[in-house]
């Protein structure tokens, strides 16, 4: 059968890191043959482009470049990737995605919903994803985690605004599209977010199963 | 009063360089206060985008990349150069622009024109150059003339059927755009060449001085 394509979305801090580990585990214990991947990234041109767009040197990028950059690196990403992934039967566990854009470069930047729809259906094939994760955290919890890790990013040195504007942006896609999405309180334990992730994504591993 | 915007648009091959250079002499001479830029690249943004998305190595960008990464490089350039060059009063001369995206992401790689056309609307601010030079080459001229300079980049080493189409969109965007373009005959003695653009610009030169 096809693969399954499953993204995991937040703001900083929000302990995606944490739960893609716990995730890779659960998938690696019923035998899913797992492809990670992340973005901007995930291909040579993608990683060269995520390296660019954070880039904390490049401070003057105009919101319409970096809205462009991350849909060049998500074709490349999508085609080279995800597509064949899917299509040889393998699960696709991508670490942000396209609500990552209406999220960052929509809410945050204020590019318009409908310039980033269209850049998703031609850019990005109109892909899109069978499930969501959300981790939702209030963002000066969030923010005060990521203060722990060293050097911020061009986007992670952002003021709380723009975080708040991101935040709003991921629970309104959530709201939008609930079928698709789980939004997954970022608060608990880690152990607690891992077991709500594994709880959502349970239907689809027992589909599969069958 | 206002700068003036002039792009110069070719193949490979087809002597924009030794172009560039002599009219940058010409507009010295004639007292302009000239910024001679270059697409993809320009500002540090786009220089970065230009060394990837000509990197040989980077063999399987996909053609929506390729065009989103080109479009990146402009809104940069079009916000932190030209814009603000030509508010100031001067004179930018830019080698290549929106047109080129036109001739090579689709004429050569097949984008369609409606994709480019909405692109240049919201990433390059709609921008139209007051005059473009293309200096026209057939294909076999211009590669033959290229072949010597070493190394090719990712775009130049494409095969001939791709520059056969590239050529002819450009002639079809200066048939389409007559007052704004000047096609030149690239196979002539570069020493012709640049006076021909010369005389293509005396107009604009005239109403300066003026």
């Amino acid at each position: 059968m096809s693969g399954r394509f499953i993204t995991l979305e937040g703001g900083e801090g929000a302990g995606k890191s944490t739960l893609l580990a716990g995730l890779r585990d659960h998938f690696e214990a019923h035998g899913v043959d797992l492809l990670l991947t992340r973005e901007p990234g995930g291909t040579p041109l993608g990683e060269a482009v995520r390296a660019l767009v954070l880039d904390p040197a490049l401070r003057g990028v105009c919101a319409e470049a970096e809205l462009l950059l991350m849909f060049a690196a998500r074709a490349q990403l999508v085609r080279e990737v995800i597509r064949p992934a899917l299509a040889a039967g393998r699960w696709v566990l991508c670490d942000r995605f396209t609500d990552a854009s209406y999220a960052y470069q929509g809410g945050g930047r204020g590019q318009p919903e409908t310039r980033i729809r269209e850049l998703e259906r031609w850019a990005a094939e109109d892909l899109q994803p069978d499930l969501t994760l959300l981790l939702d955290l209030p963002v000066g919890d969030g923010r005060a985690r990521a203060a722990g890790r060293g050097d911020a990013d061009r986007i992670e040195s952002e003021e709380d605004p723009f975080f708040e504007r991101v935040r709003a942006a991921y629970r309104a896609r959530a709201a939008a599209f609930p079928r698709r999405f789980r939004v997954l309180d970022a608060a608990q334990p880690p152990e607690r977010v891992l077991a709500d992730a594994v709880a959502a994504l349970a239907p689809l591993l027992q589909a599969q199963a069958r």
